[in-house]
């Protein structure tokens, strides 16, 4: 966010920057949990800057999608905490997590389904480190117990969660899922790869 | 790709113009398998033609990666072809038709990759019609014969066979999956969504 690089920062001058940046990001991340498709002119105009300001901060819609992505998993991943998830047995605390990280994502999923159309997966992903954080620490803390799978990788099973609860978002989008069904499939769905003592 | 729709076409012009489509939609999946940042130019190169040429059939690299992953899709449809799909215990037909997918992914997993910057899953998941409806067909088989499990939709196993199997590819290609492990992952994996008899 460094625009003042090369000039000494003039500090009403960096708070007016901090203040834009902040109305963009705030602006694109409801934009585009309405309408992946919004254009950065409607973003900059919900925000109240002009064009020029906001390409003089995010210089592509890329960028643009990539920090408001940054910022909406963010705020989400605050959401997320929840002293339980480390105390409740581990297949409960992940029953809670998978509705509290699905109720997030659906809110959102449009703006995650703008994120996938410019940026690769490989990003997308890297954005949620955090809250992919707390999903190994309990996969983890339920292998410890017993209570889950330890045939198959950690990081993997992580990644699977991340790739079933992301492709709910889109079968839900695509009218594939049905509001209602979403969070039994994605509870049973979870639950049997994490949990199953498969006999091959 | 009817370049052409405004004047009468000279067959031998059509000729012509079949034969650079062929050769571009060749040497993009050679090289985008191989390098997914491969260059339109280097594309244009490898397959003999002009920049000129090359755009005039696939405007921009999307389109340019849109046709090759058709393209390659279409090709490693008819490698699946496998009689015994459809008449093999269903488990054992999916662990074959496993193998044989991600042989087929994992060579073009570059591509793939490439696809994933430029196109919305959604868009790639389309092109994978054709493969996903031998998926579609062996899972509700494995429903009828009482293999598999009937608790979850059918269009939502196929999707999960979708995700977990791409999912691989990048784990792969991140490093974060050995070449030897991503086989008896994906079936453990697999095997398990569709046959855990789930108790909650």
């Amino acid at each position: 966010m460094g625009t003042t690089a090369a000039r000494q920062p003039v500090p009403a001058r960096r708070a007016d920057a901090e203040r834009n940046i902040a109305a963009i990001l705030e602006a694109g991340t409801r934009l585009l949990s309405d309408d992946p498709g919004a254009s950065v002119a409607d973003i900059a105009k919900a925000a109240g800057v002009g064009r020029v300001t906001l390409y003089g901060h995010f210089p592509s819609r890329e960028a643009l999608v990539d920090a408001v992505l940054d910022h909406a998993v963010g705020m989400a991943d605050a959401v997320l905490e929840d002293d339980t998830l480390d105390t409740a047995p581990a297949p409960e605390a992940m029953t809670r997590l998978l509705r509290s990280s699905w109720e997030i994502l659906n809110r959102h999923r449009r703006l995650f389904l703008a994120a996938d159309r410019v940026l690769p997966t490989e990003r997308i992903r890297e954005h949620h480190s955090r809250p992919l954080r707390r999903v190994e620490r309990l996969i983890s803390r339920g292998q410890d117990d017993g209570d889950f799978r330890t045939d198959l990788p950690l990081e993997w099973l992580v990644t699977t969660f991340f790739a079933i609860i992301h492709s709910a978002a889109q079968e839900r989008e695509a009218g594939r899922l049905s509001p209602e069904e979403v969070e039994p499939v994605l509870t049973r769905t979870m639950l049997s790869l994490l949990t199953s003592a498969q006999a091959s």
